[in-house]
């Protein structure tokens, strides 16, 4: 079946939650959202594009700081409402340097740091 | 440092998604919605338990299929808006009877299957 990305569900804004993940790790990188438009040029580009609720524009991650998500495998879930990136990630996913935004635990009712920020 | 679930960010709904990642294999299994009891009650008896938006009630995951999600981590991403539990999960995540609701991959631009429904 030919994919559409008007077929997805989005929020009442318009927008689809993104989980993204490392293809070769399977370490889950971070959550962000797209719209209809960033779907189709996520797939046509092979670069993941996201929308930037805060900048309220499209926000191909990696375009200023280099870290780059190539897209390897683009997933959606029975509801049609989340997606699934599978990413090879250049660099950290996340804005704090780590490679992970998910580096907070919480284990025995306090948060406990699991990744220090990468050093170049 | 003490976690409180108050300190999350939670969308103009009271939620916050909620991404379950199967702890041994690293499949993203699905995702899901938490309020802040949600959370209180995911960490106080270790069974992962969700908000229903259809149904306006927790939903401990697998109360009635038995598909139930131990946790195993809980963790929280840099802006704190969204979550990664790492759980054990017994049977299928998906209602459609899949291990994960993330079998539909998008591939030269057609919808594919990658995983049929278990059969007990």
């Amino acid at each position: 079946m030919i994919f559409d990305p008007q077929t997805l569900s989005y929020d009442d804004k318009g927008l689809i939650p993104v989980i993204a993940q490392d293809h070769e790790t399977g370490q889950v990188l971070m959550m962000a959202w797209m719209n209809a438009d960033a779907v189709t040029k996520t797939l046509q580009t092979g670069r993941v594009t996201y929308w930037s609720r805060s900048r309220q524009s499209f926000w191909i991650k990696g375009e200023t700081s280099g870290h780059v998500q190539k897209l390897v495998d683009f997933r959606l879930d029975c509801d049609r409402d989340c997606l699934l990136v599978m990413v090879d990630q250049t660099g950290p996913a996340c804005h704090t340097n780590r490679k992970s935004c998910f580096y907070t635990a919480v284990r025995d009712g306090a948060e406990t740091e699991l990744m220090a920020p990468l050093t170049d």
